[in-house]
């Protein structure tokens, strides 16, 4: 029996959307408004792709689905803050994101910022919380948590973002590109591979592996993410089409034409099948979602 | 000899400064400007207070100071974050702080953001780094930064913050202004003295005890904090003097007046003091603190 993609992700994205609904159970004394907000972004209809390459990896690994699903929702609350802050006014001043009004014209941009802050900070909640974990995998959350730090942080995610903003309007280089595609994105994107295994405990040639599909299949969505806002419509994609291009982002497109991005994309797509060799049948998951990221049309 | 708490708070401050050197040696390819942008703020001047509590809880449950360190950097990493975004236009729209332009006027509100972002991650990346602390504390290192997380996030720090703004012009009560004070200020107070314990692995009596501890002395702190900008000018402030009637901001003098707030800093301070006994001289620090906290005019 062949292994169908779209089986394997209904019900990935089922066990994602109740251990974020489990996050979201009981607000104890939260503002109801910032509990709202938090929520809105969260339950925005999103992709997921972060938690179920992260439940994906989790099984390449043989780690507990419990807790690989706890690092999984970590990624979705930061990847979530990440998005809340970037629509800002001051920021990319988007007023649609995945088809619905971005938090900031829901909620207003103060409460559009606190909820980005207790995204941010209850994702780091969720993922250190050692007792949670089955007792085997303790001895690694701190340093689970650490590198998702990391990834996140101005070394990661936020220094990326920062220096997207700053490179507005600048004349393309691919380096430069490659450079905050690599932090923006591709931090998190790898994270959502390497951290299962840093859990897991696995030897290092299985984290080397995990590794090198996350960076590779982190780039090639980046560069698909470009290549489809050029190509595709809005309706499509959920936002603005050609936004980039507008707001003269450093894109791959931008910096190298069309087709010498294609051709990046089946290049990285092939690093990241051939570095899941190690795991086997276990990797056909990974593998069938990276020529999914490289084939999408939206 | 008696205890001099300047001498104390003269050395402790030192560490904490060359703590955080330590924390911002490195750029690796962090943007320049995200860079700055933290260093502007982390570097203002503040009195340090969580870092220094920290220490001396730490002093009190025999931890390594190397550790405390840690801990006590990164409760300066969140505070400095929380300072930066509450100061954003869309929130308290001020100018000065500690005497100084405030982040987003010197950067922008874009910078500003992201500045914020990058402290609070950068503060998880900190005190999760397992390989740095003590072989002995290693085990307890994912329960501290989880609590970290939960006095920062929503059912602290930021759930105090949304509080803080809802309740503005509002007709103030003693329970809310408490709820307000408890987590927008309380919480990470608590972690200063709280964390240290729990990362020592002591006794829960101790641990109880630098609870209640943090818990009356940073709810007393607060209350000053509102008596000040009553009665206070805006030169001793390094903010402005008044500012809280202005917008209406629910205070412990708005509620129940300046007497009985005054008489609410002394009952606080004598809970705070009595916890301490446990420790005996080991607390002479920390009683010290506290009455200093009880009794500063700026």
């Amino acid at each position: 029996m062949s292994f169908s993609l779209s089986k394997y992700l209904n019900n990935k994205r089922a066990k994602i959307e109740n251990g974020l609904k489990t996050v979201f159970k009981n607000p104890g004394d939260c503002p109801k408004t910032l509990w709202d907000s938090m929520k809105y972004s969260i339950f925005a209809g999103g992709k997921r792709l972060r938690p179920v390459l992260c439940l994906a990896a989790g099984e390449a690994v043989g780690l507990s689905e419990t807790a690989a699903l706890r690092i999984a929702c970590s990624l979705e609350l930061i990847h979530t803050y990440s998005l809340i802050h970037d629509d800002l006014p001051a920021l990319d001043n988007d007023d649609y994101r995945r088809g619905r009004k971005t938090n900031h014209k829901v909620y207003g941009e103060a409460m559009a910022i606190l909820a980005g802050d207790g995204l941010l900070t209850l994702a780091f909640q969720w993922i250190s919380d050692a007792e949670s974990y089955p007792a085997s995998f303790r001895k690694n959350v701190a340093q689970v948590a650490h590198e998702l730090a990391w990834n996140a942080g101005y070394p990661g995610m936020v220094g990326g973002q920062v220096d997207d903003v700053l490179s507005e309007r600048k004349r393309p280089v691919l380096s430069k590109v490659y450079s905050i595609h690599r932090r923006k994105t591709g931090a998190l994107l790898l994270a959502s591979t390497r951290l299962p295994a840093l859990l897991a405990g696995v030897s290092n040639v299985k984290v080397k592996a995990l590794t090198d599909y996350g960076k590779a299949a982190g780039l090639a969505f980046q560069i698909v993410d470009d290549i489809l806002n050029e190509t595709a419509d809005s309706k499509q994609l959920g936002k603005s089409a050609g936004s980039d291009r507008a707001r003269g982002k450093m894109t791959y497109p931008a910096a190298i034409g069309l087709a010498a991005s294609k051709k990046e994309v089946k290049e990285l797509t092939g690093q990241a099948v051939r570095a899941l060799t190690i795991f086997g049948a276990k990797g056909e998951p990974l593998k069938a979602l990276v020529l999914h990221m490289a084939e999408r049309t939206y």
